[in-house]
């Protein structure tokens, strides 16, 4: 754990600049607008240890699999998202001295991200040899033009005379950390001094992927007016410089508009009209006007999904953080997109498509935004449908098989391990679409779009198990389940439940369905019979002594030791041990079968949740950022409130306290989630199955008070938790009636229910 | 199955050529002195598909591990024989056109790779508008001279005047057809026009692998007499001119001779005056002369080694070709070289070092060649501990895992699920051990350094084993077997069973071990009573209804077939199947449980071995190289000859007939020994534990006889099988007892038993 960032309700704030936290301060302090983002790299450059970091949205390329012996099914591509053209750079000269924090001496670091409006501040005092400038400067990503950054810097000058240049740049000389050789993604189309723009393209790929032309354009203004600098332009480089002479006291304002569109948008001929017009649109109106609008948007977001927590400062800016970052990367304005892992803030995972979506961000995005925006991750899927059904036949399989990774739906991860094995994916997106229905109500798409899904994942299943004469049961042999710490296991519990419960959901599901769709897909009698036949003789792994389900067929043959007994520096795990260490071990990077018992969870018997929790928690270690908050949610059910505490603790602050020591590569948007869920789902114990919202809360020890909003079937509900009482509140939409501790309220507009 | 070169009892030879086949064709045609070798490329050049391919012992390079998500343990590189610069090429233009049998006309093209001697002859005639030439290539590798490469060319002109240009070379600028991004392995270093050099080396890798300098050299003769002609040099190239125009009925003969020298004999320094020496020596003897002395060579490995076949040319011709080119890729002269699955016939596998070493050429090796050689092999992994304990470290575990691939000791292939759960060769290591004393009788080599292996690994497994408080048993989990169509089982019957006879025969040699060894090596009371306790509780999975061992834990839940329902068109499953539908399947690739009944024959029942063979075999797809033999012995053993004959067929002419449709890359080196097992093992039943040479022959039915000679502790022996009688005669040395068909006969010098 690591904490470099000091705790307040809605800034990210720190005054230190440590080095060694570089990667750490860049990840935390990343911002975004859903179109594009980046991480806190510095505008002036610095010249110690860090990860540049600039993001576009669904921009991307296939890097070439290299394995030892190739076999058939293997993924060709693992599909990288890539550090694009670079638009902060505003180098500084301060009497012929490049400034750079990592060489200079300076004063008074501030940096600050402010979560009401994403907007990332840093000041800091240069001292030169007779003089210090205070620079100070402010940048944001238009939520109202996405094609927009904004970026100011202020000069002031506090003793001596300064003769400052400054030199603002677009560069697309960009690498990958990632890349296998150290390859170049980007190649140069042109410059042009006239337009003050770059256009590059993504190099060319032998997998039919698109390539992506991007053009950068900018434009400064000094003090609040436009100003035209000398220009100057290298192979994929533009820049335009500033120069002046300040005395003591006197001060300079230089913002730096930019605007960048991609050929996902604009074909690359209409990019510099294009970019000109938005050019036009974002310099009629300030810096201060444009801050004001964007903040805006901001304001009406909080207004629908803030949660306020009194008691516990550190619990509350940990979910306001995710919360922010989350709509930072996702709010639904493109279907074409989807929720990184990690978002635009890193290169890992970054801006790929996971499972996390489905099992994380749904039920999330369900409640703090409209049905549309989560309608738009389902969608997504189904778009990509013909992707998934390449994939399975790849496989030689029926049906589809939603990749593990993705931009596009075919899979584009490159560990077979991962990639074939770990289809429980599959499940996860048939149940995002029982759960936008269970939760909305609306039977709208799973009965066109959503039963096409449906179906071509149940026959997937179908054609993925397989009947074991040995036992007289459907099996499914070589998964690896949510817990990646294990590869290549035979009945994964959770695999097989969720394979069966989708096809189970879908049989259900097909009488409902649209006419024409059903004739298209053409599912026969003898077909769902055979569905129904795996449902009724699935194998389910369990042990009835110790009343559990089996992780897999042989995990109790494992050295079975809780994970309290790995020594504290041996952790993270995965960070120590080889990877043969962790694969033999008994210990759990992320819920498993205790993943199934939270989704099926009207499923279960208090019980039975409580066995398999007290089996399987104590040996998970928790090193996938998906863990804490699953487990949170199920001891706030079994009123193990302390370990439900302690694991939101883990999930809300996962990245500000630097838990599993990497986010130096990044934030883990899409586990931000979790700290919603574990204060919703678990705390306020909210469940939404068989048509009937219900809350039972509990307040933690320590908090005074916490609130929530929740949009619910064209309702604003907003929920109200103090250690007396719980209070609910009709805030607009039709009367409901809510379940609050096992007693039916009714709520009428403007009711409050105790 | 294809057949591309007739059948014949010496020879390897075609009349055709055709483009679809050229790969294939050049694999058959590779030869090799143990120090060099090379594909059956043209002198000429080949503008068609090809594979060129030149390979020098102990030359490689590390190339970059690249995959998804890194994890300890993982090897950071995957070790590749290099495509070496190339030596043979001789361009010829005639009346200004240049010979390409890709494009031109031409006629009765022959073929023939001679297995007296190593010798490659080839020849055609050129028709060109007003011309025919014919051509006749000759080359060998020296067997006396093993730096020496010796290529001649003989020019007839048979019709009309034929202006013919030569242009003998050297070649640096060579690629790998497997390199990850079609980098290059080699920098040139120096073109020399003087000594008719070119010096490349190595590019540098990370990784401390040592970097490769090679020198080649040649020098031209015309017909007989030295010749100089023309020099030329470019960046890594050297080339030489001959230019002459003759009538019908004029030839012309020229020779290149060719040293090649690495820094793994000389430094860089010194390379260009021992090539001179070399060059010296060479050219001393025509190439005749020098020729005669190679081939003596193989008359003396022959007259030792020769398997006799009447009434099975093709069977004959199989077992031929399969001893000649076993010897030109090891004869033992270089302990710091072992025995390439692929030698230097292709890149895949090649050149490395694998467990088919111990397991299949070491118990081949023990007959044909002197002890000394086989005792090479096993000081090859002496000498390679330290690397081995590298590669166990690296798993986080105790005592030395030898590599599944290496040059060094070090891991060097790039798949996790290869090498660190395909430990099993850690035991077949060992195995070779016992092999070697228990066929020499020589206790020498595993009282000293064998001593030091055996704890090694012998402290490996007794790391690698966990207990299962479950089931109160020692346990082996995450392994592959031998059978690569499963990863990531539990409690591999073979590798358990293997496993535990490590610990045993460890535990049952140290009593007799050096002691000045002993106590450098430290093994206390405790760990040996640790070990005996492993023994003692190890579990093999087994099936008392069905009688049989398991292959893993879960074995039976799959959906067991007979390898008989796969439709042909399907076959070989690798090339058609997915990964995913391999590994789910109940097929084996290769022997398995059957393999550790054939190691540790003496323990088992013959009821045992027949229920195993009975339920394993119909599910084995024999597409390893290494399968057919093991079950060919198995098969004759229980008396099941018709199949033992039809494996070895598969065995003896896998690739002639390239059965796996794989030859194209390569030869199956290390596989070729198979078809003298089945032979020696299988039909004639020889068998060498518990010190008593053991012969029990019966004769593949439309043979009318078989013959083979077996150097066993000092003595030649030959053995002559006929369906009426087997003849047992001691060639040389001391007296033995043998038993044949379970008398023991005396046998005497000269003597002959029958």
């Amino acid at each position: 754990m690591k904490r470099i960032f000091s705790v307040d309700p809605w800034l990210i704030q720190s005054h230190e600049l440590k080095p060694e936290d570089k990667r750490l301060q860049e990840s935390i302090t990343a911002i975004g607008n859903g179109y594009m983002g980046l991480r806190g790299n510095f505008e002036e450059g610095y010249s110690g240890d860090k990860l540049q970091g600039t993001y576009l949205g669904g921009v991307w390329f296939p890097d070439k699999t290299v394995v030892g012996w190739w076999k058939n099914g293997y993924p060709k591509y693992f599909g990288k998202v890539i550090n694009a053209p670079s638009f902060i750079d505003m180098k500084l000269v301060v009497n012929g001295h490049k400034v750079d924090l990592a060489q200079d001496s300076y004063q008074n670091f501030s940096l600050t991200l402010d979560l009401h409006q994403g907007l990332l501040s840093r000041s800091f005092i240069y001292v030169g040899n007779d003089t210090k400038v205070r620079f100070t400067f402010r940048r944001f990503l238009s939520n109202v033009i996405k094609e927009a950054a904004l970026i100011e810097v202020k000069a002031d000058v506090l003793a001596g005379q300064a003769t400052i240049k400054l030199d603002a740049s677009l560069d697309g000389n960009v690498t990958n950390e990632d890349s296998n050789y150290g390859d170049r993604f980007w190649q140069p189309i042109s410059e042009d001094g006239n337009e003050h723009t770059i256009q590059m393209v993504t190099k060319p790929n032998p997998y039919g992927v698109p390539r992506f032309t991007v053009l950068l354009k900018q434009h400064l203004r000094l003090n609040g007016a436009a100003y035209n600098g000398d220009v100057k332009t290298a192979t994929g480089i533009i820049s335009e410089n500033w120069e002046d002479t300040l005395q003591a006291g006197q001060s300079v304002r230089i913002e730096k508009d930019v605007i960048v569109i991609t050929s996902r948008d604009v074909v690359p001929d209409e990019q510099v009209e294009r970019a000109a017009e938005l050019m036009y649109e974002l310099q009629a109106k300030s810096f201060t006007e444009n801050l004001t609008e964007h903040t805006a948007v901001w304001g009406s977001r909080w207004s629908a999904s803030d949660v306020v927590i009194d008691g516990d400062e550190a619990a509350q800016q940990g979910i306001r953080f995710n919360i922010a970052q989350l709509f930072m990367t996702y709010h639904g304005e493109d279907e074409r997109l989807n929720v990184g892992p990690k978002g635009f803030t890193g290169e890992k995972y970054g801006g790929a498509t996971y499972w996390d979506t489905e099992a994380y961000v749904v039920p999330m995005y369900l409640a703090v935004a409209q049905p549309q925006v989560t309608r738009g991750l389902l969608q997504y899927r189904h778009d990509q449908l013909p992707g998934a059904y390449h994939n399975a036949r790849q496989q030689g399989l029926k049906g589809a098989l939603f990749p593990m990774v993705t931009f596009n739906g075919i899979e584009c991860h490159n560990e077979w391990e991962i990639t074939f094995e770990e289809i429980h994916r599959n499940a996860a997106v048939a149940f995002a679409i029982y759960q936008y229905t269970a939760y909305t109500g609306d039977e709208s798409y799973v009965n066109h779009d959503g039963i096409e899904v449906l179906v071509a994942i149940s026959r997937f299943w179908a054609d993925r198990v397989h009947y074991s004469q040995h036992q007289h049961k459907y099996m499914i042999h070589g998964v690896t389940g949510p817990n990646e710490y294990e590869n290549n296991v035979n009945n994964n519990w959770y695999t097989n439940t969720m394979a069966a419960w989708v096809l189970q959901y879908t049989l259900a599901r097909i009488p409902h369905a649209d006419h024409d769709v059903m004739q298209g897909l053409a599912v026969t009698d003898e077909e769902q019979a055979y569905w129904r036949d795996i449902v009724d003789n699935m194998y389910f792994p369990e042990d009835k002594k110790l009343g559990i389900f089996l992780q897999n067929d042989t995990f109790l043959d494992k050295e079975l030791r809780p994970a309290s007994s790995i020594p504290e520096d041996e952790r993270p795990i995965n960070q120590h041990w080889s990877w043969d260490r962790i694969l033999r071990s008994p210990f759990i990077k992320q819920a498993d079968v205790l993943q199934g018992i939270y989704f099926l969870n009207d499923r279960f018997t208090l019980d039975q949740k409580e066995r398999n929790y007290d089996f399987y928690e104590p040996l998970t270690v928790h090193e996938s950022s998906l863990s804490a908050s699953v487990h949170s949610i199920l001891a706030a059910e079994l009123g193990k409130q302390d370990k439900a505490v302690e694991l939101y603790a883990r999930t809300a602050r996962l990245d500000l306290d630097n838990y599993n020591n990497d986010t130096t590569d990044g934030l883990h948007i899409t586990s931000m989630t979790g700290s919603w869920l574990a204060i919703v789902q678990g705390f306020a114990g909210m469940r939404y199955d068989h048509n009937q919202l219900r809350f039972k809360p509990f307040i933690p020890h320590g908090w005074t008070h916490y609130s929530f909003k929740l949009n619910y079937r064209g309702r604003l509900l907003a929920v109200d938790v103090t250690a007396e009482k719980t209070q609910v509140e009709l805030l607009s939409g039709d009367e409901l009636d809510v379940e609050l501790n096992g007693q039916i309220v009714h709520l009428e507009r403007g009711d409050v229910h105790a």
